[in-house]
This record gives C-alpha cells, sequence and structure tokens, in this order.
C-alpha cells in the first residue's frame, strides 16, 4: 500500500501529479486534513484558506484533462511564509500591525511558483516583520521548544508532513537555522538567485528568498522551477535540471573562530559526518578561517540593523507602541548607529568576498553547523543566527541538511556553503553528502 | 515684494517656516492652487489629496506652535512619485491595473521625509510601472515635447512651480533624463543610499530612489534628510550638512562611445559648459574611455531587462492583457533572455567596476551629457536614457544641472558623475559648477 500522501515526496508527488494519476484536489483535500488535524498543536499558518486552495488545484487538474503541458511543479502545494506577498490572501507579516491586510499583487517569487503549476495552501506563521519576536510555532518534534525563525510555520509545516515544499526568507539566519532545528532542508540561495519583489524588506543588502522540502531532491525541484540553477535566475530549458554529482565533492570543514558557541553534540555531530563524508570519499580538509574573516559576524548584525531601521521606518514612526520591545530595540539601536559604523560593515563584506579563496581553498564546499546546536527548549526566543551571519553577509547560497541527532533525539542541522553563484554545485554536493549522511532518514517525519 | 511662495527655493522656504514667519498651511493653500492651475495643462499629477496635505501641513504648524523643534524639512511640500508607497493615498505604479490602489503603509523613504517635517502635496503621475509607456505628463517649457520620463510628474511639478522638491526613482535614466528635460536638478545616490522599502521593484541590482528640486541647494537640502550624505543612509548630525566646496573640483569630460547619438546642441553645451569651467578654475580633463565599458550600455540593458521580467511577474502572467505593448515586449525579451547572458551582463558590470580609475584618472567628477538632446517633439515615448546606463549599473551617484539652452530654448541638462560613495563630494562639485553656469538662471520657472 501507497503510504498517504502527506508522506509522499513531493518529487514523487510531482510524477504522479503530471502523469494525471494523482488530482491535485485529492492532494489538496489529504493536505489541508493533515494541516488541520496539526494545527492545535503547530500553530504553524498564519492564513489556511483550504476552498481558495481547492480552487486552485481544481483548477490545474481542468487545464492538464484539457491538454495543457503541465508545469515543473504541477500540481504540488506551498506553503508560503507571511512576509510575502500573496494576491487575495491574507498577509501580515507577522506584526498584528497588518493583521487583515490582503495584497492586491503575489510576490514575484509567488508568481513565479504558481506560473510553474504550484498552488498555495496557505500563509505560514513567522517572527514579527521576520525579526526575533517570535510566533506561536512549536516545534513539531519537540512541542516545548522552538521551531526557530523567522521562518518559523514554514519549516514546521514541511516537517510536520502539512506540505511537501514551503517558501520563507532569510536577512541573518532564517531559513538555515529553523530548517535545521526542524529537521528538514532550507537552501538560501546566492543573492538576487530569486526575485525579492513582494517580500517585506528589511535589508535590502542581505534579504534573500528561501526555500524549503524535506529532502535536497525535492528543495532543487522547486529551487529549479524558480530558476535558482541558471546564472541567476534562469528560465526555460536550465531550470529543470536538478544538479547531480558523480564524483565526491572536495570539502572543508570549519566550526569557524566561534566554536565556544557550539554545544558539544553538533561539534561531535560535525565532526562525524566529515569522517563518513571521507570514509565515503570525499576529500575533506580544515579550512583555515583567515585572518580578518572574524569581523564578518558582527559586521553583518550592523548592516542588518542600520538599514532593517530604515525599512521599517514607517512602522517605527507611526506604530512604535504596536511593535514588539525586542525589535524596538533593534530599530532603535540602527537608528543610533554611526554610518560610518555602518559603512565599514559593508567594506568588510567586500574585502572579506575578495579573499573568499583563502577561506574556501581548493574545496567547493565548505562544512558548518547551521546552529549553535538543536532547537533550544524555548518559545521565547527563536535561537541565535550566529552560525549563519558570515555567509549571508558574504552572499554565499547555503543548504542545511540533517546531520544526526541530540541526545534528547532532537535535530542537527549541517550547513553546507558554497562559493556565490555556485547553486547548482552547491545543491550537487548536499545531494551526496545528504546521501552519505541518510540525511532523509535521519529526517523522520515529526508528528508522525 | 517678495515673490510668490511658489517660485521661492525650498531652502527660503525652510528659513522662513522653521522661524514660524511661515504656516505651512498658508504654504498648502498657494501650492495647491498652483498645482491645481496647472495641471490642465501639465498632467502632473496621479492623485492630489489637498484636504489630506491641508491636514498634514496644519499638524506641522501645530507641532511648532507647541514647541516642537522643527525638524530640516520642517513644512516643506512633496511630491511622491506614483510608483512610490503613501499611506492612504492611491498609489497606482503608473497603471491602470492598480487604479484606485491604496497602500496601507508609506515607503521607508516617504516615512523619513515625513519625520524630518515635510508634508506630501500629491502623487505624481509615472509612466507604467515606471517603465517606458508614457503617462499624460506634458513638458512645461513645451507642451508638445515629451517631459522626459519615467518620473515625468515629479519633474514637471517642481519645474512649473507646483512643489518645490519631490522624489523619483531611476532604473535606467528615471531621474537625470526628466529632470534635464524640464530644466531642473536631478540626484541619483549611490546604490541604497535611500531606502527603497516600499517602492515598487523594477530592477534588484539597478532600482534607486532619487531627489528632484530646481536648485542644487534644495536637492542637497532633501537628500541631505534623507541621510543620503553619510555614509550610506547617515542620520543624526551628519545629515544636516550640506556639503560645499571652496576649491574648484578636479573634472573629466566624456561623451562616451555614443557621442554620435547627441545632437549638436548637446554636444555645444557640453563643450562650453567644460570651457567656462576651466576658465573658472576648476582643472578639467579629457576622459578616455577604457577599453571594454563600452559593454557597459548593452550589459545594462539587460540586467534590467532580466530582473524586471521577475519582478514583474505576477502583473505579466495574471494581467498580461493590461500591460501596454511596450512593456509586453520588454517583459517577453526578459523571459527569453538567456540567463547566461545575463550573467555575463553582471559581470561586465563588476569587472569594469573595478576599473573605474582608468576612467576617472585624478578627476573627482565626470562632465557628461544627461541626455542625447533636449526634450524630443513627442509625447509617444519619454526619451532614450543611453546616456544613463552606464552609470547607473556601475552605481555611481548622479546628478544633473541645467547646463544651457538648446535653439528652441529647451532645457540641456549636464550630467555630473561621481564614483560610488561620493556623494557629498558629487553635490558639492556640482554646488560649483551650477554657480558658474548659471544653472538657476537657465533652469528659469516653467509656466511663469
Amino acid at each position: 500500500m501507497a503510504p498517504p500522501l502527506y508522506r509522499q515526496s513531493a518529487t514523487t508527488l510531482a510524477q504522479a501529479l503530471a502523469r494525471g494519476e494523482l488530482q491535485a484536489e485529492a492532494l489538496c483535500t489529504a493536505l489541508a486534513q493533515r494541516a488541520q488535524a496539526l494545527e492545535p498543536r503547530l500553530h504553524a499558518w498564519a492564513a489556511l484558506d483550504v476552498p481558495a486552495a481547492r480552487r486552485q488545484a481544481r483548477a490545474l487538474d481542468q487545464a492538464l484533462a484539457a491538454g495543457a503541458a503541465p508545469g515543473l511543479l504541477h500540481g504540488l502545494p506551498l506553503g508560503v511564509k507571511d512576509n510575502i506577498d500573496t494576491a487575495g490572501l491574507a498577509t501580515a507579516y507577522g506584526s498584528s500591525l497588518y493583521a487583515g491586510h490582503v495584497p492586491q499583487a503575489d510576490a514575484a517569487v509567488v508568481a513565479l511558483a504558481r506560473a510553474a503549476g504550484a498552488w498555495v495552501l496557505g500563509k505560514t506563521a513567522c517572527t514579527e516583520f521576520a525579526n526575533m519576536h517570535p510566533c506561536a510555532t512549536r516545534n513539531p518534534h519537540a512541542a516545548a521548544h522552538t521551531p526557530g525563525g523567522s521562518s518559523s510555520g514554514s519549516c514546521a509545516a514541511v516537517a510536520a508532513g502539512a506540505v511537501p515544499l514551503a517558501l520563507g526568507t532569510q536577512t541573518a539566519g532564517s531559513v538555515i537555522r529553523p530548517a535545521a532545528f526542524c529537521g528538514i532542508v532550507g537552501y538560501k540561495p546566492t543573492p538576487r538567485r530569486l526575485p525579492r519583489a513582494g517580500a517585506k524588506p528589511n535589508s535590502d543588502t542581505l534579504d534573500e528568498v528561501g526555500v524549503f522540502a524535506r529532502s535536497v531532491a525535492d528543495a532543487a525541484l522547486l529551487a529549479g522551477a524558480l530558476g535558482a540553477f541558471g546564472a541567476r535566475g534562469a528560465h526555460g530549458a536550465d531550470r529543470a535540471k536538478v544538479p547531480t554529482h558523480d564524483a565526491p565533492p572536495r570539502l572543508a570543514v570549519s566550526l569557524s573562530p566561534r566554536a565556544d558557541a557550539l554545544s558539544p553534540a553538533m561539534v561531535a555531530m560535525v565532526e562525524a559526518a566529515a569522517a563518513r563524508l571521507s570514509n565515503a570519499g570525499a576529500k575533506v580538509q580544515l579550512a583555515a578561517w583567515p585572518a580578518g574573516f572574524d569581523a564578518l559576524f558582527e559586521a553583518q548584525r550592523r548592516v542588518q540593523t542600520f538599514e532593517t531601521a530604515r525599512a521599517l521606518a514607517p512602522e517605527l514612526q507611526y506604530r512604535r507602541r504596536r511593535l514588539s520591545r525586542a525589535l524596538l530595540a533593534l530599530l532603535d539601536e540602527g537608528r543610533a548607529l554611526p554610518a560610518a559604523d555602518y559603512a565599514a560593515a559593508l567594506h568588510t563584506a567586500q574585502a572579506c568576498s575578495q579573499r573568499l579563496d583563502e577561506l574556501f581553498g581548493p574545496a567547493e564546499v565548505l562544512l558548518t553547523p547551521a546552529a549553535p546546536g538543536a532547537a533550544p527548549r524555548t518559545l521565547k526566543h527563536t535561537g541565535d543566527p550566529l552560525f549563519n551571519r558570515p555567509w549571508q553577509l558574504l552572499g554565499c547560497p547555503c543548504i542545511t541538511v540533517p546531520g544526526g541527532l541530540d541526545e534528547a533525539g532532537l535535530p542537527l542541522g549541517l550547513q553546507l556553503v558554497a562559493r556565490p553563484g555556485r547553486d547548482a554545485e552547491l545543491f550537487a554536493a548536499a545531494a551526496w553528502v545528504a546521501a552519505v549522511l541518510d540525511s532523509e532518514v535521519i529526517s523522520h517525519l515529526a508528528c508522525a
């Protein structure tokens, strides 16, 4: 007997949908039921409009029946983070300030997904304006633990099987960290590979749209359909190529100069993963952290703080009292930050970007921790993006894959980092790494 | 007797307003009258909400009377381009698709202007999604001629005295070209010096917010209040410093390799301006256009086309029939452009950016044509941004100042270009250049 639809991979579902062996509407019924059954426990959704989802799914079924060629994502459901606009579907940016706000138009990335045949099940909960103040979402592996943020609902929904695919955004670590905490795959592209129009801005330098799935192949399917594998946003023929890796990739391991912030379980996982990958045939070496790269952690934070304080100027000025204390503190800090410090942070980014080869050496991909450890036992914050900050500022594409479990059985994420523009190579390496590490076995469906 | 309020500079008005010698509400009455009287001829406004403007002005008067410290823009009116969001004021992005659309929040740059004490008179007309299809705006100097675009209404309104200051955006030449055609000052900053959140995206790489005024000092007042002179978006003390130039600047002249596209009047104006500036004490030399820089013209166009086709994905996919033929052709071209060509264009930009010193040599500022000539006699298109494309792709800040008149008495714009990040130095040089060229005399108020 086939497993229930909510357990199946996007890749498997896509094949059945494209052949007409599975109706998108039937999938909608199954997933809506799964999402609604989980919701009292997960709080993953900011808006779930099942009738609208059903209409989209049915229209796709009808188009296929009428002879239309199926898109790469034909019939696949998508969770869309609440800071990404969806036409006609409430989009509150994770803030009560925008409760009931309904955008007139889709964000560009949502339109591209729909054009490829996807339909939107609903908006996934996110932290306040995709900053630090948490939403109500719980970690599907352990309800007292944060799912991470800011893309909390997207990760919880994918991990628990409410949707196989979801969209998020990352300014510091909002894709990689929650994906790691929820035991799924998260992908943050090279800057601007996925269009940002219609995603609520925080930091013009740093914001990116990202992708979530339960396997590297599924993430590649969505990322590829959106144009991530061509040179910066390809469409047409090259978008369909999901990268593969014939030879083992050349890897370098780095715990970074902030290894003191890592849990023992995370250190052990990264070291064990490196050993297993080496045994499986990969060339694995230690990456030497170049002098001056230490400054990237703080520089990323300054760029983010300075720019967010300006991008959220309307909210800060007019609705100050409706912002959380944590966000207010960040915005006030950003307003007070001397412009010269901001300029120096951008200069640090530029200088280090030009020296990336010193860090990568002959390696194609760095292996690094996706987070300090597993999801902390708290719902009051979403964990620390420390280990994501340098890559975000450097514009490196990143993928996290499940790398193991900690002593409590919670997922630990292994972050793979490539040079800017090497998104396809990164996916190919991630597929190889995930296969060796049995990532899909580690990432058992939460709330099974 | 003092000149009528609509003739006075923003700098003069700001002083009277800050001292309480002039009420913002009285200024609102005068300018609303001027704007409404001109409108049947100019068609500069997409939305003019005089009661709302009066409420803003009155609130500013009351705050000052109650003892509040005046902001840098206290009481000054602003025209805001229709592709920049304004809370509660219709914002249609120059397209019938968004007729009646009222944003819930201000764009960041509007919020910053309001925080400095400005009030919004209305939304200025722009071309369809700030692309090529013209709006109804006429050139205030000659009604059969285009005002340029895409910031058509902002430039016409400032040139004709309906507002002393306005905001616009530029992706190719949408600030510099219409400012030149309308005989005013336009400023396009170093990338990200002014926050873009809330401006409708076209090209994530290229889009910038810009400023219009009738003098360099007025433009500097607005740009400085918005944070353009600190290192990338400064606020606080350094925002108030309006740059000045004690010694004559070091200049280099270039007609670019596309000089064949220039009108004889434009060539003569640039050469005459260079001679006058040299006579006034500036060191002026010829800039040698480095090998490979020719490719910037087409590279800019490719980046814009590729990215705009993705940023406008929702409109292209769902409302295709409501787009102009010109925009559709551009978007279809962008969708068809191979990703490798787009990547190559970005690579061209990066390679030339690293060689900017070869072009500038010892000069601080380049003198170049702002447009092929004066405003063409047509309302069917808005002129050619050819001479703006390279600087936009290189991320150079640009200012246009009126440089003279052509044989028909229409304004010719001189474009000043600086290295990225040198916005304050650019303003200082522009102030010196404008003083030598008597730019403010050339830029007589249109529709006097």
